[in-house]
């Protein structure tokens, strides 16, 4: 069979961030849908955000492009731009490179659905605008944290 | 603004397949929602078949994976595994250089909308296996066809 089985794919929920940013993803969890068709180019994951919740800290890529799609709820994209809603059919890309930190917050009181794509390439770094955090290159590779300050020091 | 304006996206419609190849692709059509977005490293299509039609000839990709998702409507999903059904929410992914012909087929009386994803890879070749056709790597620098019969002669 070719069609993926959703409810069998690798699953994830929350965040690997240390405390306290993992707080805002505590309600985040999804289905790795690339992963589970064996694809290494690229991921596809499905994520559900619960009420509150942020897809990630504000973040850009060094390496890695980026494309959202919301399938269900209303999210709001948080980027240098300001601040837009967006509903099912609505969609974002963020090239590799731009230092335009972005995420997707759930402001409201039911569930937000959607699809996010994100290049695979162990080179990929990237900061957190927002707070004193960046993700080294090397995160499909490690074994252990990648996340460190902004000094170099590892979380 | 960060969200993709999905109206302005770049279109397409129907296929550059050679006749009588690409009749039934004739009622496909779609955004390119990652080229909108000035994504490069994978392509993110929204793509409507009307009544009858096909996403694409059974093909395989030597170098790029590739993943659907469907929106709405219903698929079939044909490859060497037989026939499955895609209703909104199914999905599937296809690992580049895994030589199983695949192709989408809206067999129903209402329009069907997916969205696929694809790694740009300009070294991508592959081949048709239920017709006399290859394409040949180069197709993003290309200008002309990359299209050819097997025996290697252009179309």
């Amino acid at each position: 069979m070719s069609k993926i089985d959703v409810a069998k794919a690798p699953s994830f929920k929350g965040s690997g961030y240390p405390p306290p940013f993992d707080e805002p993803c505590r309600l985040r969890e999804g289905k790795r849908l690339g992963m589970a068709a064996g694809l290494t180019q690229f991921g596809v994951n499905l994520t559900k955000l619960g009420p509150g919740a942020w897809s990630s800290q504000r973040h850009w890529h060094s390496h890695e492009d980026e494309f959202v799609y919301v399938l269900e709820g209303e999210l709001v994209l948080v980027s240098d731009a300001g601040e837009e809603i967006m509903r099912a059919g609505d969609c974002a890309g963020f090239k590799a490179g731009v230092r335009d930190g972005h995420c997707l917050q759930n402001r409201t009181d039911k569930d937000a659905v959607f699809l996010v794509v994100g290049s695979r390439d162990d080179r990929d770094g990237g900061e957190y605008p927002d707070i004193d955090m960046v993700f080294k290159p090397g995160r499909y590779a490690a074994k252990g944290s990648y996340y460190a300050h902004k000094d170099g020091r590892p979380y």
